[in-house]
């Protein structure tokens, strides 16, 4: 027998491992067209928060009793499509099984030789596309420009970081711990960090680390540290809002400052950002991001959890900021 | 003897007629280059209080104990600068003084015979510019979208719906009295109106009016009404921040739900908009309005208040609602 997980509830406030069910399954049989799957690698992230929650967005929710589905890195066990061989690896987004059949459609073929198998789930997969394409369609960042970037340890962060000193820009990141904050100065190539949970006054020490302001903010928190970010913007600035981690958690309408006076008076430009929007892009920005990873202009980080059913345990971590870079579960 | 006016104290909240002083002056005389204006009709504006609060914005804070300054219409009564002519009419900004000087820089004549002068303080002026290129520049409306737009009977706000059904879009307005309503409905052409005073679900009656849900939202109020509005925005929707009347007077930072993630939910765009950013375009966008103008196909209302001491007053009165359309002052 085989594992799977399922959405036992949905989570009020932060979720907790009684809202995850692991199941059991027999191995599926492969029919005509079909393939096999093995699932390797399986990534997880905050975005799929949102997923637990029963209303309407970008993508459609979980349902209840249901498997979770993410990216995933799987192996062709069995097939039965004339388009995939026993061993091709694949990923796509796959449910949390072991084991699984596929019509193949919407899955990408991975080459393991290219870089590690789970690069596809971090940087050349949805988060580095989500940093190149955040940073190109709404941020726009030009050489000289000064780029501020939260959750600057984080999958997307940290990417989002590098790309603004490879474009000549001066970046400061944010991030939660003094360990962080070494990491994205050290290995990562920030000019600057800022540790917000030892800092009494984000928008001082955002104003000491721009003292030019700043251009291009790129958002992976939302919340004060938004509101601290937007009194610091140039004239013009722009607001990537890619995800709003400090509030996806909350079950009250979360409140904060009105910020529609500081966009009218500096002319500021704040839109969300969802990297589904720009599929067209993903093939010249996967090729981008591998040469530069292959020159050793980019690097990443990834936190590797070992065992199927620590993927809800895995999750959950992520709320605790726990991760530095990727996340990722090793079946 | 000749009146003008100073700002006396810097408003707290709302601002009172104690605020402003009319102070005595000679009537000055023209130098080598310069002109002898009299002041004909002065244009007060929602975002004059933005000017009075000593803080850094897009254009810099009135001085104390000096005058004010808006679009004023003004005739030459002597010229010693040879691009000027006794008896030209002038637009542009000017203090609030019967009689001053000026070197004619920044001075645009104006026709008398083209559209009456006040005209050029509102529909052809900054007030019909910003309608034309908030609704082109951010919003980008397409024609069969939902246009809604707030502060609907507003000098701004009635251009907007105007130029909304010229470009073949569903236009809702927003406003607060059921005579504004009318207004907008029969005399601008708007699909429909929703008084938000005799309103208790904001957000249900826009959705009632939007059925399709709102492509461009052209927000001249801020506050709980862009709340609502946000709330029923399209995937991919443009919210124009030209104004936020319903916070200007505020002297706590207001506050309200957090934006960013029904940004990231729906890709929405908001954008501050400030017409001084496009002046390149104004000659261009002049010229089409005064085309619609004398095609029918663009009307608008104003409201005229007479004599020079009473600018205070008018300018009071744009925080009661209680002009239709431009609110101009005859000296």
């Amino acid at each position: 027998m085989y594992k799977y997980i399922v959405l036992k509830n949905r989570p009020e406030g932060k979720p907790s491992k009684d809202d995850f069910e692991i199941k059991k399954m027999e191995k599926p049989q492969p029919g005509e067209g079909e393939i096999l799957l093995k699932a390797l690698y399986v990534s997880v992230d905050p975005y799929l928060r949102g997923r637990m929650r029963d209303e309407k967005s970008y993508i459609p929710p979980f349902k209840l009793n249901e498997p979770i589905e993410s990216m995933v890195i799987a192996q062709v066990e069995e097939s039965q499509n004339e388009n995939f061989s026993q061993g091709d690896y694949v990923s796509g987004m796959l449910d949390w099984k072991e084991y699984q059949l596929s019509d193949g459609k919407n899955l990408n073929k991975v080459k393991k030789d290219d870089a590690p198998l789970t690069a596809h789930l971090g940087i050349l997969g949805l988060t580095g596309i989500t940093a190149y394409l955040g940073l190109e369609k709404i941020g726009k960042l030009k050489e000289g420009e000064t780029l501020l970037v939260s959750g600057a340890a984080g999958a997307v962060g940290s990417v989002v970081g590098q790309i603004g000193k490879i474009k000549g820009c001066k970046v400061v990141g944010i991030a939660g711990s003094d360990e962080k904050i070494r990491n994205i100065t050290e290995k990562f190539n920030f000019d600057e960090g800022i540790n917000y949970k030892t800092t009494d006054n984000m928008q001082e020490e955002i104003k000491k680390a721009c003292p030019d302001g700043v251009d291009v903010y790129f958002d992976n928190v939302g919340g004060e540290i938004l509101d601290a970010a937007i009194t610091n913007m140039n004239k013009f600035g722009r607001v990537v809002n890619c995800g709003a981690i400090a509030l996806y958690n909350a079950e009250e309408r979360p409140t904060g400052p009105r910020l529609e006076t500081f966009l009218i008076k500096k002319s500021l430009l704040m839109q969300g950002f969802t990297v589904r929007d720009y599929a067209e892009d993903f093939q010249s920005v996967v090729k981008q991001l591998s040469q530069w990873l292959r020159e050793d202009k980019l690097t990443y980080e990834e936190t590797i959890v070992e065992g199927f059913e620590e993927i809800p345990q895995a999750f959950l971590n992520l709320f605790e900021g726990k991760n530095q870079g990727k996340m990722v579960v090793k079946v």
